[in-house]
């Protein structure tokens, strides 16, 4: 069964006998199963056939006991459940299924945003809350707290955090941001961890650990539970920022740039998160391919540097953002200035410090000072056509040597699959995670198999160089977790230890991270 | 049974099979049970009766390959392990284990510093490693990373990270600092997590998270696995630092103490942990307690006073450090001396700014530019007799109205039971840990009851007041564990439904945290 019609292995009177308990349970309003109300469910830019991943119905419950009851009957007939916050994140899968005939479990229905702490600066959140929604309220209530945008702000806050997304302030590692969790376990059960777990308790978002075992992070990238709540900590609005935007001449200047860089993300100097990012990829938010290139294949380097030179960037970009009192950030720039003057031909363009109270002007620059946007979208212009994107996301220590061997592989291997390498890496304090997307016209089903072909060998390849990624699109699961292959794939045991003890039958999201897909899978 | 000559529910017959197959595997100078052997192994502060906490047996293995095999023998004969890793944190219990007649299992053999990467700043370490240790070898190899050392410097650097114990650097909450484990579990799997599930990763020590679930925090203060090596995040050495002493005279200045710290430590202007400590804490660093007071019961506020004068000293004491080059140093300070200028009376004591390479003389002020040392056991000396403590540490959301609420409730208890307020507070950027500990002459019975006695108020009284504790020592794992009572215990269901899925003959630990006591406990 690979149309979506069915769950796998459950018969077409049994599916209808769970279709109607849900009904009964949610109204049936909320249990989608017609084909115009599941095309939201489908794979918006799937490097193949988005049936592989077509779900069999959707359900959008509207609190914790709406899904402690869809979980009684799934467990009863063994539906699997995949579960979305809103299913907005388009080059991993959107809201579609690991597992084809899957049921979607959508939240978006649960979009309250619970409490904001302006003393303790943080949030309490539901799984529907996108980016814009918070942003709205910090707004609307005058907030001194910014939150960190991802690449595309109607995510879910909760989503893109269980999936590790990152952004760009210094609270750009979303994951390494969130404290405290409410989750719905296969048998009903709901959970706080962490501090969460004492009724009443003054610090559920305030202390990540609690007392014993940590469980937050198990349920991230994870099928282990369905989380309902979730805290995130939001920056205290500094008394002003300078943003900062280096450009290096040379292709050959990556090694330096990263080599030049870590100290000062290592030491926080740099505070935020740092963007080093390939010519290609900022031309892409301004501009598309024809204007610079009609030729077959790749964009050639002669090419890619006239390019650069029109739009006065970099063939690599540094992008970060200074915060503080204006005396410490001059004093930051003042050091971070004199470690890159030994770079030849690099130049700076920052704006003066400004006062946190005004926002600058326009483009992908407001994300650093907390404004949520949809320019990554631009992206899909570059290309012509119905364009789509499918990222490869590996992890890259922050040594000059280890990005050299990254960008030379992945733009290497691109080319012989016909793509330029849109690509760039973000730096936290000591790793980085190297994003290249394949862009591709959907409608072209040349170029689409291209990116599939080019996908699955870069995983392998860089799995071979010891490169793995942190997080990868619905096809690639399998492949990409069976990189992680240390004692014959001891981590996957544990894995599956886990899913066994808290889903025996094995209901939520089976696949998932390729954990768990047994019973289902074909 | 509790005299700790046998394990629960084990016959002396098996036991001495089983210490037979111990001997076989680990050679017999590797299993202790002579009683001069296991004096060892005995709980040195124990508020109570040693023998409640005593093992039958002790087996210091050499290597996983050990580990592994003392494994195969604990699940024939049912024999509970107690893992330490040292066994050095003498106010949380010591090596002793939670069920009397468990055996020791003492990782100390295994203590190899496997790398130190001085580009990317961590070290691999197992768990026989001092901090001690890793300072010489740091010191030793000339490194440019300094460690950020516990109150102890005898302890291990796997034990007090996996127990979440903190410092007061940059890098003070070590748990968080952790990047990366290999784990034995019960049935002798071996685990890596993060990116070490990756043969020959580039990126074990660098990123955390890996792919899919993480599961790191799961072995932190857990019976679920035996952690044989585990990544430690380092310090870049700064350019240059300055030490900062703020004394403030008022009892009541703590809530606007905390109130103006926080900020400042929440936008990470100030780089350190926080201490705010009282009179009675730093006095007792300094001095005994016969110097300043011989009356009955806990010393009242005018000898403070007096002592606090005589000192040079305020009743609350804040100590920081700032890191970096000078003018950054300078801009730091400025900020914050500009806010504490609203509290009347307080006084600021700052070394200049030194580079550091130049270590600063004397005292427990060390251990903030990353020297480790054993200042911290002069409490010892402060009640007179065979001095001992035991610790009671509340997670304390980091504004005034809580620490002032805590300081309180704290500060009557131990005084309705005869005792100083020895404490303070450690602040990282959005949380506290209050630690309060209770000085007793551990020959002195009357004394020794009473310091239980009012643990377990302090428990139950804080626990009311929605303020749980982050670790406890052995006699009240159960009743600290019993206050995290969301949706009746459900956090207990969750690591029990764990524990017997990774461990199901309930050997590794009994009792840790109050997890999986159930089979051995009477």
């Amino acid at each position: 069964m690979c149309n979506g019609s069915l769950p796998p292995n459950v018969t077409n009177a049994t599916f209808g006998v769970a279709l109607d308990a849900f009904r009964k349970a949610l109204g049936g309003a909320f249990v989608v199963t017609s084909s115009d109300g599941l095309a939201a469910y489908l794979d918006p830019f799937a490097p193949g056939d988005a049936g592989q991943h077509a779900a069999s119905a959707a359900l959008i419950p509207a609190s914790v006991d709406d899904i402690r009851a869809v979980l009684r009957i799934a467990n009863q007939y063994h539906i699997p459940l995949w579960t979305v916050s809103t299913g907005r994140n388009f080059a991993y899968g959107g809201a579609a299924p690991r597992v084809a005939g899957s049921v979607v479990l959508d939240l978006k229905r649960m979009n309250q945003i619970l409490e904001v702490d302006e003393t303790l600066s943080y949030a309490l959140v539901e799984p529907g809350v996108s980016y814009f929604d918070l942003y709205q309220h910090l707004m609307a209530r005058q907030s001194a707290l910014w939150l960190d945008p991802p690449a595309a702000g109607w995510g879910s806050v909760v989503g893109n955090t269980l999936e590790r997304g990152f952004g760009t302030t210094p609270y750009g590692d979303h994951a390494a941001m969130q404290c405290g969790m409410e989750v719905v376990l296969a048998n009903g059960d709901v959970v706080r961890t962490g501090m969460g777990a004492m009724r009443d308790s003054r610090s559920w978002q305030v202390f990540k650990a609690g007392f014993g075992p940590s469980y937050d992070g198990i349920f991230m990238q994870s099928n282990f539970g369905i989380v309902t709540k979730m805290g995130m900590w939001l920056m205290p609005r500094p008394a002003g920022f300078r943003l900062c935007h280096f450009k290096f001449r040379h292709d050959g200047d990556l090694p330096a740039i990263i080599d030049t860089m870590r100290p000062l993300r290592l030491d926080e100097t740099i505070q935020s998160q740092v963007v080093v990012e390939h010519a290609v990829r900022w031309a892409a938010g301004v501009s598309t391919r024809s204007q610079w290139y009609k030729g077959p294949g790749p964009m050639p380097d002669t090419a890619i540097d006239a390019m650069a030179k029109t739009l006065g960037i970099g063939r690599w970009n540094m992008r970060f953002c200074l915060y503080g009192p204006e005396d410490l950030v001059a004093a930051r720039l003042r050091v971070i200035e004199r470690a890159f003057s030994a770079i030849a031909d690099a130049r700076l363009d920052a704006n003066a410090w400004m006062p946190a109270t005004t926002m600058p002007e326009g483009g992908g620059d407001q994300s650093q000072v907390g404004v949520p946007g949809m320019a990554a979208f631009q992206l899909l212009n570059w290309r012509g056509g119905t364009g789509a994107h499918v990222d490869f996301s590996p992890v890259c220590p922050p040594t000059g040597r280890d990005a050299l061997a990254q960008y030379h592989l992945v733009r290497t291997r691109a080319a012989d699959f016909g793509f330029d390498y849109y690509g760039g890496f973000t730096a936290g304090p000591r790793h980085m995670h190297h994003i290249f997307a394949a862009i591709f016209n959907k409608d072209d089903p040349v170029q689409t198999e291209a990116a599939h072909a080019l996908l699955a060998t870069l995983i392998e390849q860089c799995g071979q160089a010891g490169y793995g990624q942190y997080r990868t699109h619905l096809d690639y699961m399998d492949r990409a977790a069976a990189q992680y292959d240390f004692n014959d794939h001891a981590l996957m045991r544990l894995s599956e230890a886990i899913k066994l003890a808290l889903d025996p039958q094995g209901i939520l999201s089976p696949g998932k991270q390729g954990i768990g897909g047994t019973r289902f899978t074909p």
